[in-house]
This record gives C-alpha cells, sequence and structure tokens, in this order.
C-alpha cells in the first residue's frame, strides 16, 4: 500500500510534469501564432526561428517522457493515478505534433515568400479557420491545465467547425486555380498551411479528450455520442 | 521485488498484448492495401468497408491502451519493462492513426471515382510511393513482432525515400494543372491521397524508433545522426 507521504510525493511530481507539459503547450502556442505570421507578412527570420525552437519542442517530448516512466516506476501509482500519466503522456506527443505542423507552416511560409509576390489573397483564406483553431489550442491547454471537463467538452464540439472551414477552403482555392491556373502555385501552398491548421485543430481535441478522461475516468475517444457532464460551477472570469 | 513466477506473469501478459497489437497491424496493413485498390480501380463497396474496420481499429486501440495500462498496475514493471510497454502504447497509437488515414485515402477514392471518368493517370502516380510504404510499414511491424532493432534502423532510413517521392509528385501534378485545369479536381485528390501514404510511411518510422527504443534502450526519435547498432547474425529468409 502506498502511504499519505508517498501518495503526497505523487502528486507533488506529477504537478511538476504537468505544469511542464504546460510550458511545452505555451511554447508550441507561440510556435502557432509565430508561424501564422510568417504565413501573413512572410518574415523570413522568424520562420527560421518557428523552425529552429522545433527542437526544443522535440527534447521536451523525450524528457517529458522519461520523468513519466520514472513516476511510474518510482511511485507504482493505483489504476486512478496511473490513468492521469497515461493521458499526459499521449497530451504531450499531440503537442510535439503540433509542433511538427507550426514548423510545416513556417517552411511553406518562408518558401513561398521567396518566390515573389503571392497571387491570390492568402491570408484572408485561412483568417477564420486560424483563429478557430488558435482558440481550440488555448482552450484545450487551458482545460488541461484545470482539468476542466466541461470546457474540454465545448471544444471538441468546435472541431466540427473547423473541419467544415477547411472544405469551405478547399472550394474557393480549386475556384481560384480554375479561373487562373498561374494562382495555383500560391493556392496550394495556402491549402497546405490550411491542412497544418486543421490537424493542429485534431490535436487540441486528442488533448481535450485525454482531459475528459482523466476527469471523467470516460475514454470518450471514437465515441459517436458526446457524454453528458454534471452541471458545474462557473468558474468566473478566466 | 517482483518474484519469477509474477516476472514470468507478466511477460505471458505483455505477449499477448503485443500479439493483440501484431493483428491490430495486420488489420490496419490490409486497410492500406484495400484502400489502394479503391484507388486505383474505385470499388465504392470495398471502400465503405475500408472506412467500416476503422470502428475495429479504435475499438482496439481503447481496449489495449486499456490492457497496457491494467498490466502495469497489476504487475508493477521495473524500468526496463515499463520500457516495452510504453513504447507498445505508442505504436498502438501510430497504428490507430494509420487506419485514419488509410480510411481518408478509401473516402477520397470512393469520392473521386463517383465523379466520373478521372482526368489523369493518378494511380501511375502514386505506384512508387505506395509500394515504398507498403514495404515499410510491412518491416515496422515484422521489426516490431521480432523486435528487431537492425531492420528497424534500416526502414527509418527509407523514409527519406518516401518523403523524396512525395516531392516528386507534387512537382508532376502541378505541371498537370498548370497545363490543363480540367484536371485540378482529379490532381487533388492524387495529392490527398498521396499525402495520406507520406504519412502512414511517417507512422511506420515511428514504429521502428520505438522499437529501437526497447531494443537498444536508445530513444532516437529527433536524433540528427541515427546511432550504429552492433553487428547481428542474419536472421535468414523472413
Amino acid at each position: 500500500m502506498i502511504g499519505e507521504h508517498s501518495s503526497k510525493q505523487y502528486d507533488h511530481e506529477l504537478e511538476t510534469i504537468r505544469s511542464k507539459v504546460l510550458q511545452m503547450g505555451g511554447i508550441v502556442e507561440t510556435q502557432f501564432i509565430d508561424a501564422m505570421t510568417c504565413f501573413r507578412i512572410g518574415n523570413a527570420e522568424r520562420a527560421e526561428r518557428v523552425i529552429a525552437e522545433d527542437d526544443t519542442v522535440n527534447q521536451l517530448e523525450l524528457s517529458l517522457d522519461d520523468a513519466c516512466s520514472h513516476l511510474i516506476v518510482k511511485r507504482q501509482p493505483a489504476a486512478n493515478d496511473l490513468r492521469t500519466v497515461m493521458a499526459t503522456v499521449k497530451v504531450i506527443t499531440d503537442l510535439e505534433r503540433i509542433g511538427d505542423e507550426a514548423a510545416k507552416i513556417a517552411r511553406t511560409s518562408r518558401d513561398m515568400h521567396a518566390r515573389g509576390p503571392v497571387s491570390i489573397n492568402h491570408y484572408e483564406i485561412v483568417r477564420a479557420i486560424s483563429a478557430s483553431t488558435s482558440a481550440m489550442l488555448h482552450d484545450a491547454l487551458d482545460a488541461f491545465a484545470r482539468l476542466d471537463g466541461r470546457q474540454a467538452l465545448a471544444l471538441i464540439a468546435q472541431d466540427t467547425v473547423v473541419d467544415h472551414e477547411f472544405r469551405q477552403i478547399m472550394r474557393t482555392l480549386i475556384t481560384f486555380m480554375m479561373e487562373d491556373p498561374r494562382t495555383i502555385s500560391s493556392a496550394l501552398d495556402t491549402l497546405w498551411v490550411a491542412k497544418a491548421i486543421e490537424r493542429i485543430g485534431d490535436h487540441a481535441k486528442n488533448i481535450a479528450e485525454y482531459v475528459i478522461y482523466v476527469v471523467d475516468g470516460k475514454d470518450i475517444r471514437h465515441a459517436k455520442v458526446l457524454p453528458e457532464l454534471p452541471d458545474q460551477v462557473s468558474d468566473g472570469e478566466r
């Protein structure tokens, strides 16, 4: 049996890991915002910084995975506690993939602007999906920080909006390309960026699902109907 | 301390999980092959089967994740043994994502063929990348089954070939679209399929990296230079 002392140690170590995961979350959130600025105005130097930051994120993934393994071996958590650690390991993977997508956006942006003037109103086309996804990612990290299942559920519903926006962008870009083949190159770059944004939305949704798994004990990945959560007292201003 | 009896139990339970993960691997491998047949000849019924199979794969992900958690709680493995379980959890995630990509290929194929005759030689364009990725996935599952670090290393190198093939496809398709805007719709469908194939290659590479982590104790994710493995006696015919 694990005594109270050991259990407190466990809680403390788990909180340390969780706060580092949130730092990692902050870094990929900034990467995403910076990558979108690169896409909008084509700042090559900033693009390189976003791409370089990917190394930091990758190293964080490795060291946080390690920390989770150590915690399990040292503290031998019971089923309930282990659930949180396993969910954290999955969140770390999703954060790393978000960093990858942000770096992809930065690379595409750098190359697109380096080729010369962009032949379409590229940023306007992705403005809405970028805003929705930024909000999703922010909410996912917030829900993970506060282990707020209600907030997590709300943002999972948001993912269908992002998917809808992506299909809309596809249609818009196909129309552009068909009307004027000279836009094809810029349209494809914009499409890749939109795709990367949509993927970031998917990862934010995954994170929300892991939050619900921790809070609620329910694994709602792949659920057709989302569960109802009991009413919570409002958290007031965030 | 874990006695010999308990350790044998642990080994037995781990092997049961690993063989189920391999079954899951077999399913997604078949899904991918079937999806590519749909892309080639447009069999709508088979496409629906590939898409429906995604549910099976999703359920397998959930139950295998659970089995890994139970194993940890019940057997409290030491650091070395835990490494294998954690790597297995990550492999499960990658297999599920491969299933997602196969379903995407099936959906795109179904919709593309439903719209009428395809205006480009779509299958020829992806034939090489499809063959390389199939081989990578097969090798990754094989390396996981036999915990063969050498085979895993070899296939990681293969991923740059897949990436190169993907960029080649991009250039080919852009040329088609620019020369004849009527090909745009089919070219984009082909591009999404190629992208999904390239992602499957990424996931196969991830699996190989986890195999090396288990075999070698080295985490080579994000390593710039791949480690050298000691010479092994050849496994003979596979």
